[in-house]
């Protein structure tokens, strides 16, 4: 089997049936909650609950055997326990099954009896023709299929966001956490111990997968560097990447290695691979959404060049620090930008990019000014702060309606010159204006400092990406 | 005037009465607003609304002048246009006022004319004795004193915090912020331009105030830098300081310059002078408060070595990162701990610290787990993750009594064992167990990162005390 070939993943996105073995009719059994959330989430293939015990589940044809299913099976998710695995596994080869997803945990992660058990199960997987996923992972979702095989009790939202998670835990824990928020998935993916199927796997699918905008990655380590390599370099050309790579201490390698068998690896080395293709690293795992909620929604800059404009001085000197800080550059501001605002704010404003709107309550100059930088080629990414919040600050509710209509409108401006512009609003969903930007594709930053990382993503994979523009015209 | 002289801020903070000068009927105007706050939050001294136009306010009887009051005052608030402000104060002189609060804006932050004004407002002020807060701030508020004088709608609560804001618009952005948090300020003080009283001043006041356990300061300059140390010196021998402060890059200090009228001054001189006196500086908005949360609710550590209880593999070796780059300290497990989890976890736990409690969905060891570290004395602080959301994420809603249950108990157990515990969820205050912490004094992070950065401090701090201990002893 050549390396990159990855046919049998169409078999795990777009599955046209499903069997789920060990499920199971106790509500606190996982073999239960998968299948209940297959269902539930509305998969419209076929799906079989394999279980000797019964006859029917959850309204559904229970098969004491996949053997015994007489249609074709094209995807398994595995939750028997550890031993048993291989068993299970010989029926799917027999059965033709294309894809297993190994949900039990008891494998490589926990010693050498289960290495060599895990070695088992990939022999007859590999002598059999099928893919793993897993072992030891929780599951994974598809939004264009309505395939939700996770265990979080809610269900995720369809998204332009693909996240993979190498740590079980963390994939489910953040599946709930961004359902919550309201972020939307394509996909999302708990990799398990990786016996067979690996990243680079999943990366090389979602590269071409048209739902995905950008792939969230969270990783301990990676077990082939070179296959990785020549993934990234094809991936990063289609779309952003964004790694959360752990493992980075001494003392966090080796707190991998018992996890998830993952060999961490030099973390330096990682640092040059990362750079070298355009991935974004962080280290926080809030900044992974931020930065996933701004490829799936804006526009990418032209260059690195940032405009800001804000409703108080002192988040002017923040946002300076925190841009110049990551080496985003700051314009000037240019003459004419200048005369059309001192048409309308007091004489002291600072005539400064940072533009300090002067505690202006009223929210017409912020349109005024965001339209003027968004015009002007001086800027490439625009930055909005404390915007909208004097109706709810000052208590001055009249003017709550105008400053959620003017977000509308600055909105728009977005869409209309398709420059990026990103928001920060300390009090989140809590203010309505903050929901009229994020219905309307702005998204809006909790910190200027968390805001100054996306706008730093944004436009270094922008400059990544014209790097290989102007490489490929020389 | 000895300029660590501060006996008037008696009067600012515990006065016996209050007049607003250009107090206002209309709710637009900042006059009515600090008005009607003085009233609603309780103020139990004498208030005198002063206004010309009117004959009563609110309620409340309304002076032509500051002078036609028969009692003494003892301080009064300011809001009338700039260029009133220097015959308003003559009349504060004449009535012996102590402290004015200049609200009003338009001195030195906007060029050489107001600069003039405000040395004109200075003058009068130090030739009547009386003390002055800003020109150019959004107010104040003194739990102790149920003394409500800032803009925001919503009012503060009380709590062990103290907040000095260079930012007026920072200062009444965060205030609205924190109440929203439920987060509790003994104090809070928007300094505005400084033109007398300053930073320092403040510190040396709430340095003895009995009802501060830690000061958070947004800073963009300090007027008198040897003044400021040997404050300095003082204030955090007695408690912790926070600082956040402005202006650390080249852009940073330009966008400084023309919002207070401060001096950044050489960021690198900040920074050796913070580390000198074991003040925390932070560079993000929430940091300041995560860390303020630990010192005014947890016991100080002995040292910086830190145990970590995990109810996930990827969070160990997140925590692991984390601590380590911050140069924490994670001693090995102590033989009689893996023995004790040995009885209670399943055979392939990692027996490490950070220790992986294997995904256990039973709360119990959590407990037994932190009792252990707690009575070790290799460990002076722990930090516990991903503890009781199996309930909620895993759809095993039976589970949550008793995650709440015992979520109780070990916020016990640093009542029983002087030792801090801080806690990360990311889900936050939606989970119960997260408010059964906090309302037992637990400090709750969104995120590993955060949290480290919290441990972080609080092993600083308790490490700057150690050393001044000892410097004392020796």
């Amino acid at each position: 089997m050549n390396k990159f070939d990855i046919d049998n993943l169409k078999y795990l996105f777009e599955p046209k049936s499903i069997a789920v073995i060990g499920a199971s009719r106790d509500p606190k059994a996982w073999g239960h909650v998968i299948l209940k959330n297959l269902i539930d989430y509305g998969f419209e293939g076929r799906i079989y609950p394999v279980n000797p015990k019964t006859e029917s589940l959850l309204g559904l044809k229970c098969y004491p055997d996949i053997r015994a299913i007489s249609e074709d099976v094209d995807l398994a998710i595995i939750v028997v326990p550890a031993k048993m695995v291989p068993i299970v596994m010989e029926a799917c080869v027999e059965k033709g099954v294309k894809v297993a997803v190994i949900i039990t945990a008891g494998f490589s992660e926990t010693g050498p009896e289960g290495e060599k058990l895990e070695k088992k199960v990939l022999e007859i997987a590999r002598k059999g023709g099928i893919r793993i996923v897993g072992p030891n992972c929780m599951g994974f979702f598809v939004a264009k299929s309505k395939l939700n095989a996770a265990f979080t009790a809610i269900a995720p939202k369809p998204g332009k966001i693909a996240f993979i998670s190498q740590s079980g835990a963390f994939a489910g824990t953040m599946m709930y956490w961004a359902t919550m928020k309201d972020i939307g998935f394509s996909a999302a993916i708990s990799v398990g111990n990786q016996a067979d199927l690996e990243l680079s796997d999943y990366l090389m699918y979602l590269a071409d997968d048209e739902t995905t905008r950008v792939t969230i990655a969270y990783i301990e380590g990676v077990k082939d560097g070179r296959k990785f390599m020549k993934v990234l370099e094809y991936y990063t050309s289609k779309k952003p990447l964004i790694v959360m790579k752990l493992g980075r201490t001494s003392s966090g390698a080796r707190a991998a290695t018992s996890h998830t068998a993952a060999v961490a690896g030099r973390d330096e080395l990682y640092d040059v691979v990362f750079k070298k293709y355009g991935v974004i690293r962080v280290y926080e795992f809030d900044d992974m959404f931020n930065i996933a909620l701004a490829f799936a929604n804006l526009p990418l800059p032209k260059g690195d060049r940032v405009g800001v404009i804000s409703a108080g001085g002192g988040w002017c000197v923040e946002a300076s620090d925190a841009l110049e800080s990551l080496g985003l550059k700051l314009p000037s501001l240019p003459e004419h930008v200048v005369k059309e605002m001192d048409k309308i704010l007091p004489p002291f404003w600072n005539r400064r990019n940072p533009m300090d709107l002067v505690a202006t309550v009223d929210p017409e100059p912020f349109k005024t000014a965001v339209e003027l930088l968004m015009r002007d080629e001086n800027f490439d990414i625009l930055m909005l702060l404390g915007y909208g919040n004097f109706g709810r600050i000052s208590n001055l509710p009249f003017l709550i309606p105008k400053e959620d209509a003017i977000a509308k409108e600055i909105a728009d401006l977005v869409k209309k010159y398709k420059k990026p512009l990103v928001v920060v609003n300390v009090f989140g969903k809590e203010f309505s204006n903050v929901k009229v930007f994020e219905e309307n594709g702005i998204p809006v930053y909790l910190s200027i400092q968390k805001a100054a990382k996306v706008v730093k993503a944004l436009a270094d994979y922008a400059h990544y990406l014209n790097s290989l523009e102007e490489m490929e015209q020389t």
